[in-house]
């Protein structure tokens, strides 16, 4: 079989200079996330990608415009890796638990992600022109009323998944553990009482 | 018992001016509270105003500085009389009433109030630096979280109370209502729901 060229006057050499790049784009990516997870999305300078990654910082700018260019890369990036977790991944988060464990793990999964992304998450959101419709927000209250009507809610799901994606707001939970230093575990825990008792199980002690 | 000057050099002529000018101000917020209730706070014009309340438009400008000024005096109104009401009317919203019944009003009277200041009550919060810690938030919270502990519930009250406010965010409920066309009604219902099963209660059907 032969490749078609993407586009007319590309060659096998330049094919191989394209794969050349999609590694070491992911190999900045994977730089990157290693930053984020060690010093949270708001200490990433691309100074530091550049050291990290043992390249010139030319290179990083060439690659993603602009911090912000790398920092929408991230986020675009953690986000279909959230969503792929909780669509098609294992249980609890994904399918194969009973659907009030998969609204526990949704919730502490989500909360993690907002702390871990800071800054970020919470400048992508304020962004939007239109906060509640962008696709992942719709994906996610989609998912929460999903699972809702599996446990056998059948009071309005549809706004009772709004009400509940409100308590996971980036600038509340941000707010919460910066400000009012609230740890990561309370907030888990708080939304395990909430989404217990609305979905009508038994709270654990 | 013989009054003492507010300002040195106030004569009992001029305390008279004062008491009519506390009278035409109290004349004018009253002109606009009844075009907020007839037309939404947005629609609330210096112009408009000054029809009502059968005065010329300078009258108008001159007590409030601009429409922004009239806007802030009305929501500080507003939310006073909403405080005194929570605080100290009569039950449901007011003490006397069982804790969930008093929780399930006061969703209800904030739903009302959002929805009659509308794109003030946004701008209000929106124009604050730190909005989870202006007095009236820090007020609410406080009043469901007594309410939530007086109903028996001990799972961190204080976080609940935080999520419960979230699910009230003016932003949130002007999008459900204007864009969403979700009725009044059914967001007073769902808080009900929300409620009721967080504080432990039986939801009546």
């Amino acid at each position: 079989m032969s490749l078609i060229p993407i586009r007319p006057g590309s060659s096998p050499g330049s094919g191989a200079e394209r794969s050349d790049a999609a590694r070491n784009r992911e190999l900045l990516l994977c730089a990157a996330r290693q930053l984020v997870e060690e010093c949270g999305a708001d200490g990433v300078t691309m100074d530091k990608l550049a050291e990290r990654a043992g390249v010139g910082k030319g290179t990083v700018f060439r690659r993603f415009g602009s911090r912000a260019g790398l920092m929408m890369t991230l986020l675009s990036d953690a986000e279909a890796e959230f969503q792929g977790r909780f669509m098609f991944g294992p249980p609890p988060l994904g399918p194969g638990a009973p659907p009030l464990e998969r609204l526990i793990a949704f919730g502490a999964e989500r909360i993690r992600y907002v702390l871990e992304y800071g800054e970020l998450a919470r400048a992508a959101e304020a962004s939007l022109h239109n906060r509640f419709e962008a696709p992942p927000a719709v994906l996610w209250h989609r998912h929460i009323e999903h699972l809702l009507r599996s446990a056998g809610f059948d009071a309005d799901p549809w706004l009772m998944a709004m009400s509940l994606s409100a308590t996971l707001d980036p600038d509340r939970l941000l707010h919460a553990v910066r400000v009012q230093h609230v740890s990561q575990e309370r907030l888990e825990e708080s939304w395990r009482q909430l989404v217990t008792r609305v979905a009508g199980g038994t709270v654990a002690p």
